[in-house]
């Protein structure tokens, strides 16, 4: 059985964490290296007690330099790192014949010009922009296999996107009239020592936040572009609610005239019918986060409110599963060509 | 000081030990009657042993006989009861003299074929309808001060109405755009056995229901319309959150040309100068449902998005309190001519 | 209406809260003063927008400055301070005339010896400790009615020692078997930005921790040596457990010889027939922490286990309440001769 | 690779999910038959939503009949029903051939008078006793191997048992003093529409239950006994907590003259040196249920409290895992002659 050496860069977060559950024991990974500038020196099994006796969890954690992970014999790197950071060490890695697939924001837009505003920086590494492909495996499976750079995408983008590109590419929705609402568990904002995130803080509370521009907005909206064929813009509202993992994601907008529910699923089973990882609910059925943590998949949903005239789509995904660290897996398994569901077909 | 003899009808499930919190405290109340069926003769504090050791809270439940309520001398009764249930036990309340706070939906909607489509069943009581007041305090006070039968509003629709009321009466949006999200905590479907509300269902998940027409649509869009002058639909969406009790609502509309965040913060300005229970945040800030559980505040803010032309409302109340105890009482307190926020000015 | 001008010094953290959401609305208390380093001249409603619109929240925070505060004309002080750092302006304030109320563990212990040993230096003014008063008001209510300076308990002490107290002092019970086990919401470890005490960390975690010794060990084993009239040491082990608030405890110990179910029964009603906060629920009733969060009740309940000659004690009580903020609203009721259940008596 | 056609009886409750979310995705098990009498004929992703698009999935539900599933050529059967009921299936399906590894109290007591007296009615089966072999792996593995009937342990029990068993054994401590505190998630109710396990009901709330004598005090005590070779009889007070999933074991008890810390450590290490899934913290460590859900591992870390002559124990698992189905699934490996761990090593 193929087995690919392979390098988590930034592992000690909980999207570092997530890939590290995977990747020690998927069946195609040998992990020979994870990074961490505070834990360094540590074994794996030190910083997460729950990996305790998995076998490779007595790696240690070592330094984010290019070389020491080159000098591994690492194939590829995931970067679990923020953006603007990960562009640079991306670079370094490239460089050195690995595959990076990237989980920052730095390789998601093609437009520089973009990053900066929606970044409040330049772009880091704008030469690469070319080469790197937005990791949606549903919607762009062939660039993938053939990348050597992957913009792995955020996590409420792929809620967003996943349920609406068939449709603005079927043209059977006004793309101006989206709003799209997202509830996110608070892994979302990370593992970082904040009042805001304190258990006391988040439990039985609910509330939106980042309005009403957030980041993903622009990866969301080039997305859409592309699906459309000329610009889309959204309104986009995140909350974040008391669970550890899990996205819904309710997305509105005006169907075009004439627009039956059924032509609603049937874009949406045309789209996805040999995705493994997409599941389609059905007409009537709400998506609900608890049936997809800790897997890849997305679960989608559609109602057609014949009273207004809008479509509501719902989907569930984990943040840090199909949003983050398993979806960038998927990809990996399609530039290695392993199967796609290598790694990822557990409940 | 005034007391008020009172009664609670239907004191066994979440909204009625509101109720009991809120009234056995109140400082203008002597609660003198608390109904149940199934909890017939067993004092309150044997059914709610939250409420051990609180004055009253000896009382034994009786059941739900109109006579029998009157004959404690009750001068009011909250009803917090079953639509279809309500109206007949209203009906004879109202006969006997008492002042009726009807906390279900059997009154809130001035047309009965609205309300046979909205819940499947002829209006029980369709002769009360022109004397009952949907009890919202805010847009109706001097009405409430004059009613004998109070239809005190949904959870869900103070939390859209409140914000929204200002802005489409004023004009400076465009109702048909209304769409409004909605997330609340599970005592909200109410004290029932039932497979999908236990912990482990509802812990770590997410998930909208009662997609596309749930029944609150009615009430929400009956009162828009009044406000616009014209026959206003809209799309709603409520989702379940493992909160126990609290709704945060986010509500986007196209605004009208030329309309301003400062024109939207005056509007609502204007409408709450002298509301003692709506707190606006202010431009800029997100509603939390943390900060409003187990009082009877409503917090707004607002942010106008100028990329897409929407102005994005969040609000957070209790659904237990705002959304249906204390504004119950609040109505109570303006019938009986004691200060507004008698007994609710707690945190 | 008899009005206390009152302080609370060092109001920022959870407890600090837990005293603003009581004392604000206390009817008997004008809050004069409350403190802060970190927030000094914003308002209180800025810090805790919880209490936004509540009489009294417009307040700004202030230094911790003993001549400011004794210049607001504070008759009282509560002190929600850390341990060390409590005792210094305690004896500025009780110099100034201030009657204080610490809730740190600074004056707890009449031994300065055992202070030094369980805080690791040593006590910062041994000099007030003997006119200090360990603030049980069930146990020690003359003392603290007459005292200046009361110790207010501990969360864990408070929930073990009132149920324990009354079978020692009876001699039901072999103190040296006494095991006691706590599960305490997050909330007992304080507002401060620790990775630790994040929502993921602790949400769908329990474990015990600060093994073998406690500090709170202390003040239990010094309050169970007075009621036994000889040296008491027992085990103690606390828990974290995903709620905000609520300390649940379990306490075993072997009783002697010929003791039954009634005799515990019996010392329990004698020692508690007065106090309106303790809630004996009855031999056979396990206690439950959702029926005491935000109040100031703590509800016992007791079993005989006849196959191992063991009682077994639950206690619950809101670590918050009866654990901390509101046990010292009570002694301060007590010392300035308003009922006991002065701004207390709530749901 | 070696595949076992594989049985799943009663699969509709949260052990049985468990089984399911195992036994799908096994490398060595094809999912022959699952029952369930309320769901029969539905697949099982339409019931549990959650392994939709899983391979075998698809699988329909069929009534607990031993002919049905005996012609689905199943040779070994889990069941997930409850005691009582277990037990006429089991040897139904023994005299069909089929290895059986039972989850229910059913086969755990050698004795029939002690189900009796816990269980309250005539052991069902009592012929069968004999044979069945009471299955914790890490201390029974040569007669697991040898079996055809199975008693998996309670959640319970292995909580305690396994931390307890060495140190009992090595006489390193005195029985007579074994106090055990478990804190469970609610998923170990069961799967039932019951008010006291609503989310309302349980989140924010922690109680001990069942006391005195639960049920599962019995085959914690026989196997302590058969351990300490004598009649053992320990305090054991199970609690809830708003948990999904998950067991925190406190153990207390006197240690005999002399045993040092070390001893104790060394006792733990030389009993589980090969054990898979037992990981020892060390001392000074405290188990954390975090660390253990969804695995089929057990966490123990240990204290001396040389204050009062105390060893403490904590131990952590996942009640649906190692309490329940992977550690039944761990019995069946060892039948099969697969690796122990097989399905089993994910974190």
């Amino acid at each position: 059985m193929q087995r690919i050496k392979t390098a988590i860069v930034g592992a000690s977060g909980y999207t570092g964490q997530e890939l590290l559950r995977l990747l020690l024991v998927h069946p195609n990974v040998d992990l020979v290296a994870a990074t961490s500038r505070q834990e360094a020196g540590k074994p794996l099994s030190a910083v997460f007690p729950r990996f305790r006796k998995l076998p490779g969890a007595d790696l240690a954690f070592i330094e984010p330099d290019p070389d020491a992970i080159a000098a591994t014999g690492a194939q590829a790197a995931f970067l679990a790192l923020p953006h603007g950071v990960a562009a640079e060490i991306a670079s370094a890695l490239l460089q050195r014949g690995l595959k990076v697939i990237d989980l920052s924001a730095d390789f998601r837009l093609r437009d520089a010009a973009v990053y900066q505003e929606f970044y409040d920086h330049p772009h880091p590494a704008p030469a690469l922009l070319d080469q790197a492909v937005y990791g949606l495996p549903e919607i762009r499976a062939e660039e993938i296999k053939a990348a050597s750079l992957i913009a792995s995408p955020g996590c409420y983008p792929t809620s967003i996107l996943l349920p609406l590109i068939p449709l603005v590419k079927a043209g059977l929705l006004d793309p101006d009239t989206i709003v799209a609402n997202s509830m996110s568990g608070v892994s979302g904002a990370g593992r970082k020592a904040d009042i805001s995130l304190l258990f006391c803080e988040c439990n039985e509370s609910a509330r939106a936040y980042g309005l009403p521009k957030h980041r993903h907005l622009s990866e969301i909206e080039q997305e859409l572009s592309l699906a459309a064929g000329g610009k889309v813009i959204i309104t986009f509202i995140p909350h974040l609610i008391p669970v550890n993992s899990g996205i819904a994601t309710t997305t509105t907008a005006k169907i075009r005239a004439g627009v039956s529910l059924e032509a609603i699923g049937q874009a949406l089973e045309a789209a996805y019918a040999d995705a493994p990882f997409v599941r389609l609910l059905g007409a009537g059925i709400c998506a609900d986060t608890k049936n997809v943590t800790r897997t890849n998949f997305i679960d989608i949903g559609w109602h057609l409110d014949a009273r207004t005239g809008r479509v509501i789509l719902t989907s569930a995904e984990d943040n840090l599963g199909k949003g983050a660290g398993s979806q960038a897996v998927q990809s990996f398994n399609l530039i290695f060509g392993l199967g796609e569901t290598a790694g990822l077909q557990t409940a």
